[in-house]
């Protein structure tokens, strides 16, 4: 079992095993009924005393995570309230169990998995809103006059007309780079990913928004960084706060999302853009801007990104396609610049030698295209419909205790619940309705708070929408009118 | 500049100093005229004593790689001749060089660059080689049914029915596994970097052969494994000397090529594939059994995989498709048993979420078809034809000082010169003539042995092969005369 102590950080050793522990259970690496190490075996491996381990564990079975019994060990609880029975029958891959790994968590993954019924826990696009159809003409036009593109590496920063391309699509949001500064991705998730691992060892501090991108806690913690976070109002990043932790901490890499923030939806400002790019410049770190969807804005146009204010090179700028087209392609760019590109691209090389061809030359025509644009219009109008839509039925049926970000772009609308509702066990009562969202502690890199939940509007079409926000609210008030009847939580 | 000290190893400091620099300089992170760390600073850094530091950078100088210059620093040398003028003038970026990062070396990608003229220094395909009409019709089909394709993300593990299909294909391998087994990948690149990053840490022991695939070097590199070697001969890794070694050690991980081993073309017979197997049975290590082109044979088909023979789950298999089927789409597999797949699934998840369906679908009909197998047919008696045109070349006109492994199968022949030469010198003659191969020092991952070269006959076709492979063995003649007049080596 991976469990990383870091002796200097806020939390205690005790609350950090917990969290380890969560992190797992939750990342599916422990499953039910699964052995926990003996209290002394733990304390012996991580260096830490018997009364510390012991705490931990007490607290994960207070919290019903985990089930001691009595002369046969610890075991991660089974939810199906059957009888923990000791091990299971060994299985001759059971040695596997002592081979060590350098994964603290992987999150993310459980709810990015492909929707059974009503989706509503992970940010894709509803595919009825694609332009499939002209994308899949172009395409055979392409390999047509070109088959060798499948036959083909292509070259390991990402194809040159690919790069071209997204230049110029960038210019349009007010963003100038240059191709030689542009790195193809298999989307922004291998971005993040490709930054953590050059730039991010044991012990560096990476600064977070509290809440975030779960996707990237999963990468952060996978490389041993001290995560710190800062807190999110309606307009992103509390610079503020950022200021104080800048002045105890030097931060190697400050990651945010300024547009439509992942979860929340809020937009920052230029002149915080400013603020923290000048802290950047102050301590020497480097910015990573993630911008999944600023195309998808509902109101006005969001502020450029914080990358056109960078004239040194702090900021790594992250696009991802796959919010706006062809997830099926799974592109997204980075834009950086200086020896900071040379060592990403080095590391784009290690990693898989560059994205496929294929998927790079399939989108060229279409983004290119007049069309490109007119989709993105089309895209932005059939969301905000959607969106609007959902803020109409949790008006109308949310319990007053429920409270919501106005979303002004993006996919998202994060809900925080009353502060006795866990949002976890909450899941497992609508996944029997067939819904699902992406429950809030997810989104926390340390400090979990569990009364909060992102739904995301933009899968699912507007009667299976309507039919899963409004069955959550319904749930909701049962919950709540539970809760004031008998003065005591329900199980959720 | 990473640096990455390991006291308990083999090698003196001194020498790691060395060998770091050396690599970082053949990975293109250390420019020409860059300026090195001071000695006093880099002894600090590392926590050696200024004398190790000073012999480092004495035979980095004596070598020709640095250049001290009076009252300036130490600086890489540059080869064209240009005096070093101290620091280039100063640009906004020279900040980000005080970043530290986590890559020690990326000499593969250096050599995987597209091709200029005759290219034999990568094992890719000759794209006339490849089926790219049949698959862009196969293509066109799949997406005009069901232009969805590309607008869904696919499983994280990679495509239900790919990974059904590559079942019945590796079955035909005499290899058999479960679509539940398998997880598709970016290319076997990223097989190795997922394993990497999922079981190597800081310290954890890598075994190699020695040579080996350098796109594997960089990336255990990468995570700080202290990699032991194995000397390869005809029959692959020396098992013998395997035994030796895990007697003292005991290794995490086993990488291995055992089916025309990369880059000596050495196949590994069963019995000592099962000999390894127990190896890393007794030691409960994993093996990766990297398999790029167990399909190109010429005399007989080689033996079956290692994975098949494994009952405990101790090997994770790597099936790399570019070899043979659409680089372009840059498809690969890995197949592994237990909680070891469990984790690499999770590690695939925070890499990328999964790869892109459009790549996975566009190779769904072709390689179910017939038409896969006659198309393997077709592959191996095209190469089997170059493999021996470029022997007949190597017997007629390369010195008799020269020698060679007689590959039976794969892409690649590797070549011995004397010991005097210098084949990452002798690239630079090369290269006038617009001719590349891959030098054999970026093969070894420790030691390196700068006499041997390997030439990949499977690009270029026949006339640009012949001229190419015959103007090295010129120049290969040209060098030994001069030697052999003058008594001294010429400058490569």
């Amino acid at each position: 079992m991976h469990i990383e102590i870091q002796r200097n950080a806020d939390m205690s050793i005790t609350n950090q095993i917990y969290h380890s522990v969560l992190d797992q259970i939750r990342s599916d690496f422990l499953e039910e009924g699964s052995p926990l190490p003996s209290v002394r075996k733990l304390s012996k491996q991580l260096g830490v005393s018997l009364v510390t381990v012991v705490k931990a564990y007490q607290k994960l079975e207070q919290d019903g995570f985990i089930t001691s019994v009595q002369g046969k060990g610890t075991f991660i609880k089974k939810t199906k309230k059957e009888v923990v029975e000791g091990k299971k029958g060994s299985s001759s891959y059971d040695w596997q169990l002592s081979v060590e790994d350098y994964l603290p968590r992987s999150q993310f993954a459980r709810f990015h998995q492909v929707p059974e019924k009503i989706h509503l826990s992970s940010s894709m696009i509803d595919p009825g809103l694609l332009p499939n159809r002209y994308l899949e003409q172009e395409i055979h036009r392409m390999l047509s006059k070109n088959p060798r593109v499948l036959s083909k590496y292509g070259e390991i920063q990402g194809d040159k007309a690919l790069r071209q391309a997204m230049v110029e699509y960038l210019q349009k949001m007010n963003l100038s780079t240059d191709p030689e500064n542009i790195l193809v991705t298999n989307g922004s998730q291998q971005g993040i990913d490709l930054i953590a691992r050059t730039f991010v060892g044991p012990g560096d501090v990476v600064v977070m928004e509290a809440p975030t991108y779960p996707g990237a806690i999963d990468v952060f913690r996978g490389r041993g960084a001290t995560i710190l976070t800062v807190p999110v109002d309606s307009e992103g990043m509390r610079v503020d706060l950022l200021h104080h932790l800048c002045d105890k901490y030097k931060p190697k890499i400050i990651y945010t999302v300024p547009t439509f923030h992942n979860p929340t939806g809020a937009v920052m400002p230029t002149k915080r853009r400013r603020e923290i790019l000048e802290i950047a410049e102050s301590t020497q770190s480097l910015v990573i801007e993630d911008d999944p969807c600023s195309e998808i804005y509902f109101d006005r146009k969001p502020p450029a990104a914080m990358k056109s204010l960078d004239k040194e090179g702090h900021v790594i700028y992250l696009k991802g396609l796959s919010k706006i087209l062809a997830p099926g392609c799974r592109i997204g760019i980075l834009a950086a610049s200086g020896s900071i590109f040379k060592r990403l691209l080095a590391a784009k090389a290690n990693t898989d030698l560059g994205s496929p061809l294929l998927t790079q030359k399939a989108i060229i025509p279409f983004i290119t295209s007049k069309r490109m644009m007119d989709h993105l219009k089309k895209l932005r109008i059939a969301l905000k419909i959607r969106r609007d839509l959902v803020l109409d039925i949790l008006s109308q049926h949310a319990p007053e205790e429920v409270s919501w970000f106005l979303p002004k772009g993006g996919l998202n609308i994060w809900l925080t619940l009353p502060s006795w509702m866990d949002t976890n066990h909450f899941l497992v009562e609508t996944k029997k309705e067939q819904i699902t969202f992406l429950p809030g502690a997810a989104c926390y890199p340390a400090d979990q708070e569990n009364h909060h939940l992102r739904l995301s509007f933009s899968y699912m079409n507007e009667q299976p929408l309507t039919q899963g926000v409004t069955t959550i609210c319904h749930l909701l008030q049962s919950a709540v009118y539970l809760k004031n009847k008998q003065g005591s939580s329900p199980h959720f």
